[in-house]
């Protein structure tokens, strides 16, 4: 049974540039450390991994933001380096340090020895709770797959872990291009065949976070970055033709144009794009997705709500917008602040989706 | 006597945008941790706010990159938190954690009682160096002096140091404006008279680094960051006319065009930006610096001069490009690499600096 026909479907309307009543909103990491309940599950799980590897445990907290907020779609819990922990390089937390894995992949030779795992393989705890929170969500609102794109997987790998000047895989880009071009070509495979997995396991759309495109330079973005997300694109577009995809790279303000020529269905903004110059430089191609400082959520409700208005009127009247913030909701966010921004949100959407003629489609 | 009687004027010509016969560069933090003889003079003064503080350590580190590259100009040695330390902060630097201030700026009674330091007072240190590299420089080469954008000196004063959410000063920011808006009146009152003293101490040149100014939200950026880097352009307009004004904004590449217009000289770009589509987009208003990408610096040497020839291509025929990368040196970059850098932006540059008509002013 499909969301259409049960619940909300405004997401999925919007990815469509769709009519809808409200404006959309879901909030990159909602189910994350700001909330009490998360941070109470994940003691209890013991350490991040083993929530994530736990369906249970991971479909609990995917529906936690639900039950407090009015959110218009759930994201499936999870990590995006569950790829290449599959692939055996011995993917560990440290408190305060980020992910860090034992054997990162430096050479032609260790490239070369990667494998494409098998979605329902050593990836089956991330299908099994997509499967558990469809059924728990029981078409109330649509589920978010999601996947690293093979750039930003690349860079965890490469580095070892998180990196701030990304040295050694730039030298690799700079100096033995082919071999980065083969391990980009190995994650996509990778990264198509999960996320069209998580789609057979239940999820209705799909995103590819791009946190570490906005590192590189023009030119090399299209190329190591963007190709590859066009590529996990195309597939999808044959596979699983109904679902739509969003891409987002952080700090890709000045890529808008390419990125919506992959045929992607959403581009994800962080909040340094006029959201009125996307629509324009977009045109009706894609949805946008976006895209409120992370920050503003400090702020006092009342600033929260100015800054919420201020959004939709930039984006007018129309279809096409889902609200979400241009980053993941920091750890130190009070909650009370998230109820503020849905509500705000939903109230001040409404006149934007007036019936009568579309302003955008003119 | 005047750099343009007596020695290389490449750099002062082409933020003019006059004719030269080769691309001028130099490197933001060209001098760095990554000289050995960078280092042996930090570790000869104990700490790095002594070698900021002593003008005959600072003046030696300032020529050491001269003595090395023939770099096109030369850029006062100190750190953009002279300012804040200068109004009594408490400025300390721990090793691998950046600069801490003791005295954190987080309200309006912290901000009414900042004054702003007499440069020829606190921050004669900073003048004496200036004067003292002027002296060794005898018309070598042009000297440039800076100092961080309000913006960006308001984040470390209200952070208490680097920070990545900028948590405490998006709070001012959304909730009490006003109260920033004074923070950064009372911060382009510094920089200016700063920047003023540091021309009458010898500085041919002025940059202001606004590093953090793409945190800033749309809207906020305008707001925040580029009005107060407006005011500080207008006042050096008026006070020294001659001298050319850089402004770079990291992250800043969707605003341009605004950047422009405020009457600086130049604009710093970092590597995410197209060379060429910035050029289309500044037209003949502004000289371009930029903007190779740090990290192509640990690539080898045929890989640096590739990249090299193809940002000259990107920029094309004409005056008004300044070469640097798009943000500091790494202090893991072999010197060697900087050797093959400069020499490859002299030799291949050439040929984009024949006399004949100007197709930039078509």
């Amino acid at each position: 049974m499909s969301v259409a026909e049960r619940g909300n479907d405004r997401l999925l309307r919007a990815l469509r540039r769709e009519a809808v009543d409200r404006t959309p909103i879901w909030i990159m990491r909602q189910a994350g450390r700001y909330l009490p309940e998360y941070r109470a599950t994940r003691s209890r799980a013991g350490d991040f991994l083993t929530l994530c590897k736990t369906p249970e445990l991971a479909c609990e907290v995917t529906l936690q933001p639900l039950r407090r907020f009015p959110l218009d779609a759930a994201i499936l819990f999870s990590d995006i380096l569950t790829i290449p922990d599959a692939m055996g390089l011995g993917l560990g937390f440290t408190e305060g340090e980020g992910p860090r894995f034992a054997r990162p992949v430096r050479d032609r030779r260790a490239v070369d020895n990667l494998g494409v795992p098998d979605p329902e393989g050593d990836l089956r705890y991330v299908l099994d709770a997509a499967r558990a929170v469809r059924r728990e969500l029981d078409g109330s609102v649509p589920l978010i797959g999601f996947a690293g794109s093979p750039w930003t997987l690349a860079t965890y790998m490469v580095e070892g872990g998180s990196s701030r000047d990304f040295r050694h895989i730039k030298t690799l880009l700079y100096d033995t291009p082919d071999t980065l071009h083969r391990l980009l070509r190995t994650l996509s495979d990778a990264v198509q065949i999960y996320l069209a997995a998580q789609v057979s396991a239940g999820a209705q759309a799909l995103m590819l976070f791009d946190t570490w495109g906005g590192a590189l330079a023009h030119g090399d973005y299209q190329a190591f970055s963007l190709a590859y997300m066009h590529r996990v694109v195309d597939y999808l577009r044959t596979e699983a033709p109904e679902i739509p995809v969003i891409l987002f790279t952080k700090g890709g303000g000045l890529w808008l144009e390419e990125i919506a020529a992959t045929g992607c269905a959403g581009i994800g903004l962080d909040w340094t794009v006029d959201l009125a110059q996307a629509r324009d430089r977009v045109g009706t191609q894609v949805a946008l997705q976006g895209n409120l400082d992370p920050a503003a959520l400090f702020a006092r409700p009342a600033a929260i709500r100015q800054r919420v208005a201020s959004l939709l009127a930039a984006y007018g009247a129309g279809p096409g917008h889902v609200f979400n913030l241009g980053h993941g909701i920091d750890q130190h966010v009070d909650p009370g602040h998230v109820t503020a921004l849905v509500e705000a949100v939903h109230e001040l959407s409404a006149q934007y989706h007036r019936p009568g003629p579309d302003p955008a489609s003119n």
